[in-house]
């Protein structure tokens, strides 16, 4: 592919120094490799953290890492295939690629060698764990490891999905949030009294973009009952929409009323979608005995919470953490959003489109939590 | 039937006070009720805390309670039906019980018809849970709610379990520690990451006779490696003994060194059956990434310990508190220790026997964790 | 209660006699006991059998039986307690009923005693399971053991379920057939290749009422694709309406056009809910390789299918027998039910309506599978 | 790697001729290959069937097959690296393999590129499987593509699982057959009333090697019963050495007098490990209702067996059909059988040893069943 432009990507060159920059287009593709032109990119709560500096991610696991500056972010991605390496390179569904695909690419990319890999573990416990627009940094060639960029480098061997036609791009670059909820069916297989069956209700503490996504499912895997729980008004509105939930704002009564709403026990499941301490007691106050909590939003350490393991015991709970999205989770979401996104309005979850160009003014956007919800880096035509 | 001897029960009148008492024999049973002739009756850790005046248990959950004293202590039994009230009463195989018959009770019942009961859930979420030894006064006609005593009175629909005959009485008291290991069965069912597959390895770090219990469960459901962790050398050996299990003193190293026998990553299951606090950081410590740490000691409230949810996240663990036995465990708990006890000195878990009358001496026993196991209350004959 | 009229009921004299008898309104109720004025009753297709005398059911179980005519049919039931047996009774959550109440009463009554109870199995592998409608001869007092009736007697210890109030009778009365898709609830905790995950294919073979049940719970569990076989037109309409489904007519080609529908595989899940020999060799040619095949609608003896090992073994495939409803699924349905109710036009799965004294002529029409869907006998008021 | 000598491999050249040949060792190994020098291969079911002419395998899948003769058979192997291909090769457990390490490879290759493998399904599922010792002829370079042969080499990507120092080579020959026992492992993550849960009974029909090792794993996942039938009087004793099994040979009344010993209700899971004819109706007579059935001896179509649909979905039972070993059993595998070898003589599965040369008379022995179990091909050394 002759392609002599530079290639603009907004690049984190230090904590809150965001600048945008040129790289080269990439000279030479890997056998296996993809360079896919980006259509769109999410701002994510981890962007948001390392972008102020809080960069001890993964904290207590063997892959805990610390940025290496300059990085180009994003990891929430869509694009369109531009180029593939020799050998071409397979999507997920195992068919070839080809120039001009939509796909989404997966965030991370897993050895397939180390011990966790091989006894067919999920791929985020790889103990090698490439992730895009984290712990790759663009001072090496090819450089474009970020989706806030016109063109992504894909490194052979990196999950490809293909987007249906339906779904617009908007809504195809939330398929890796929504992948996260795996987290739900996972909860789905857990023998009773613990785990999610139809009928159940599910309490979601947060409504941000990633726990709306979990609103969602819940809803359509057959919750009987959906509650959000956020300060914003907007959020809590929001999430009526998409989630048919019934919301509440943060107060000293809530988890009575929570409670009160799930037939006095309080919820089958409740999941807690925030990084914030203190939500984790709250999540105590509201799920039944023998319930489950999915930890889900702490990807950062902001220090310990209290714990009672006399209450874990009698009260006989299941504690779930997911760090993460899962790579079989990528089709079902599709699938799904594909079936319901006329119904849905999912891509209402986007709040926000910026160029590359304005990327420092995405980030201050998406840091303001209260006025917006997903923050896009959409590359100009 | 006719019997006019007093009943001899000990009885603990007030926090450290505990006394023989003497009680009429029941006069007339309800229909479906059982009076067993008492076997023997084990000093559980619940005994030990009630006795110190520990005693509020069950804490953040709505049956938390304080003890009705004067109690007669003692919810692990075996005995022989000594007499059935109107209409008889079946055992839990559907088989009608006689006279005669030796058998295990539940320590519990299960009012069958609050939420948690018609949910089908298992009868330790009931909402109006009786628990005999604990929760039922000697100060109300019968009395005889506990099992150390001559006669112990079960009220109508307590769950009664068939002995094979090829079990001891000191085996067959062990019975209700054992249906605490449904904790095993229930990660049987976790899907992967999480979860018990056999080969895998399972640390018990504690090796009362709960975590004795499990030690011997995880090996009998295909543990791999078995690993105890005490500090008393005697517990330790007993652990070698009847587990099979690679056993560790506690010490700077010792974690490291668990995950070591473990392939490195750390194992599969860790059961904390301690009620210490300390022993859940160990847990985490302990286990693998994406693996599954089981709580199960600690039924009297010790405090907090330090929890921090983004290593929950990161590191994809889960975590589930199992506060009890389990009535569906315990035809299999039967089963599997008529199977294995000729090899499996299952019995050696008992240490010590006392007369009703030798009570206090039994408890004091019992108290000194480095020199006992398992202590009973064994009726004169 | 003062109550001096006869009962109507339509009564199953012998195979093709259904006749309207009337009955003394019970007398004395036992403590426990539950009596419902009737809102509506639906014609099943075990009645249907029954009514043509094709009465061996349930066979190769322990309860094989024939039916003790003259019997009331109906066991798909909703109504209005009218009067209550002395001490009351509760609801299945758990809260005591009062006269009042609307509420849908299980179809069986489990001993709680047989083994099967016993070890905590559903209900519905009770040794001893009385059916309404179908196991209770009319003969005996207090007779109106069935739903096609002005009143149905509910013995002690028959869970009833109250019906929340946005749910009209039509809806309610569906409740049975949908408690029946716990199928979909076990196939969702298989472990994989097999069992139902968010996104996966599920075809339903057959779309009378119990298939079109399962069509709308597996839409409602987050199936990616719903597709339903079936040779009436009305019916495959009424699929799309309820369930979004893609709808095929039987045809040479249809296993292999649903094939390349679900992606080329084949279906994730197959439900045949026919009772139709052939059905089972077309859930063969649909399902993927490791996928999982519900047995669901062959309550009557119809004959044996042929049937390949080698191919069950070849092709890893796991096939699950579904003979009923399970107690655990009503309050999940009701809850579904009442959240969907104004989106998913359930209502419509009900084509007709007849008076009681009408029943023959509701039963011609039910035996019209082609005219009708679910036809309901409804009490005049 | 120096290797001048002919390689000496027993190869399949049509059906029933079975020749001793001499093939070149490898010249020029591709990168991630390895070759091991064998230690013993044994001679499977599979491989009789295709001696035998009947190559109609994995029938009704994508990957039915006939056999690309010649070949050479053998893919239960154990046998030492020799050498390594270009850039190394990954043990399971993700450390490099080195020569002299004794390994176990897995006895098929998955491509990881088809939809089956991409899903992340068990590569058993793969839509490219190759299988050593079956579907990859001799005919073309490097030649050696199964286990009856001095040496054995594995294309790059083949899973290779090391050997505790403990297991002889005999034990170790097994592992393959072990890890055919993932369906127990999978049946114990079925959700009640189906599944496996410690304390079950297990019944197997079929005292092979195959049924002998779901015996012994069975026993080793806590079976409270194992049940084992088999008209050889020397299998059935080898059941009772191997899995302290109850044995029953052949007769009118074996249905009935397996069903009392499982407490009358019939055995919570039947495994079928015969191919033939009428072991399926007899599985059916002896697991209880709401049980399970494994269906695993059938890699050959012998034809249909009757199956009443109403009779699985009145009974509420669920058939599992299993075609081969997983990749995720075999660590498992070889944890216990490393746990447990001093105690549980699993060698004694191993009847007869051949040389090479031999090969003609070690399936002649092979085929009578009644004289050997698991017979081996063992070069000299």
């Amino acid at each position: 592919m002759t392609y002599t432009k530079p290639v603009l990507a907004a690049t984190l060159v230090a904590p809150r120094r965001l600048e945008v920059r040129e790289y080269p287009y990439p000279s030479a593709l890997e056998p296996g490799a993809v360079v896919l032109k980006m259509r769109a990119s999410g701002i994510c709560g981890t962007d948001k953290h390392t972008f102020r500096g809080e960069t001890e991610q993964y904290v207590g696991t063997e892959y805990e890492r610390s940025t290496p500056f300059p990085i180009i972010q994003g990891h929430e991605n869509v694009g369109v295939v531009a180029e593939l390496g020799g050998g071409g390179a397979t999507a997920f569904d195992g068919t070839p690629l080809a120039v001009g695909d939509r796909v989404v690419p997966a965030p991370n990319r897993a050895c397939g060698r180390c011990h966790m890999c091989a006894r067919g573990f999920p791929y985020y416990l790889c103990r090698n764990l490439e992730n895009y627009g984290n712990s790759l940094t663009s001072a090496q060639t090819p450089h474009l490891f970020g989706g806030w960029s016109e063109y992504l480098y894909l490194k052979p061997g990196t999950a490809v999905f293909r987007v249906p036609d339906e779904l617009s791009d908007e809504v195809a670059v939330l398929t890796e949030i929504f992948a996260v909820t795996h987290s739900l069916e996972r909860a789905a297989a857990l023998p009773r009294p613990a785990g999610f069956r139809p009928g159940d209700s599910v309490v979601v503490i947060g409504a941000g973009a990633l726990g709306l996504a979990h609103a969602v499912k819940a809803s359509l895997m057959g919750a009987g009952h959906v509650l959000v729980l956020d300060p914003s008004a907007r959020r809590r509105e929001l999430a009526m929409r998409v989630a048919d939930a019934v919301t509440f704002a943060p107060g000293d009564e809530v988890a009575r009323e929570v409670r009160a709403c799930c037939g006095g026990e309080g919820a089958d499941v409740v999941v807690n979608a925030t990084g914030f301490l203190g939500a984790f007691a709250q999540s105590m106050a509201m799920v039944r005995d023998g319930g489950t909590i999915i930890e889900v939003g702490a990807f950062v350490d902001m220090g310990d919470e209290a714990f009672n393991p006399a209450v874990i015991c009698g009260r006989n709970l299941t504690l779930m953490g997911v760090g993460g999205e899962d790579l079989r989770a990528y089709e079902g979401t599709l699938a799904l959003l594909a079936r319901h996104h006329r119904r849905i309005p999912v891509h209402e979850i986007v709040s926000h489109r910026f160029a590359i160009e304005d990327a420092p003014l995405a980030m201050t956007t998406a840091l303001d939590a209260d006025a917006s919800a997903k923050v896009l880096i959409v590359p100009r035509p």
